[in-house]
């Protein structure tokens, strides 16, 4: 496993024992991380704190310059609001956990010039089906569907 | 003045009392406004707290059923993080200070079915226009150009 996606990895699993929706998302920049977080809907009670939001806010103030040398880690494919976030800073590559419980705006992102990796991981894809199963009406509420 | 576009702009005054990025933008439910906020760059070091980000913030968690009865005013074109989140939740309808001195992601909000209407209010432009000129630096970071 990649050292980076497991530390997304571990960040959703410590969203998922805070009783939140089990997504991470780490920055790395030259090989090191520099901002690291996980969905904090339940946590914080909002909106806007996805996993890569959250990561970007521990990130804090980078300017473009180091933006567009990082890559993104997200243990899920990234929503509209995580895309566009990831568009706005021209971060070049995003690596995905798994797109098959839930397909965000990679299409949108490619077409930019993203260099967009899905790996398919197996613990990403268990984690986002048992918290669905478990959760269906909190995982909706996350994506806007209800 | 729209009453509900004269609290986008307050929340932008206050931003800028701050020492902040004078961006403000609330989020009306049924003729309430139901969150407010304004760009916090500055205040608190984050990227991610736009005027839109904050107001989604403030509103906290909503169910799809209000997002899809709800209007977000905000004093300048939404970048595409904002956008995004706009698209994310659903919100049908966004009214918009000025887009002069910034071009946010409207073409596609529009291409999405969502109602943009864009007042070029003068406050708003000459807000911009004058944080613009004396805070050019700070500008180009909020939106990754620099």
């Amino acid at each position: 496993m990649d050292k980076f996606m497991q530390a997304a990895i571990d960040e959703a699993k410590k969203g998922l024992e805070e009783g939140g929706v089990p997504i991470g998302s780490v920055i790395v920049h030259n090989g090191e991380i520099i901002g690291r977080g996980h969905n904090r809907r339940v946590q914080s009670g909002s909106p806007i704190l996805h996993g890569e939001m959250d990561a970007f806010a521990d990130a804090g103030r980078q300017p473009a310059s180091v933006y567009k040398e990082c890559v993104i880690y997200t243990t899920l494919s990234p929503c509209t609001m995580c895309s566009g976030a990831i568009e706005l800073y021209g971060i070049p590559h995003v690596v995905v956990g798994e797109n098959q419980t839930f397909m965000g705006a990679e299409g949108r992102l490619r077409q930019l010039g993203v260099k967009v990796d899905v790996l398919q991981d197996a613990t990403c894809i268990d984690l986002m089906n048992t918290f669905i199963r478990n959760h269906p009406e909190l995982w909706d509420e996350d994506i806007g569907k209800s």
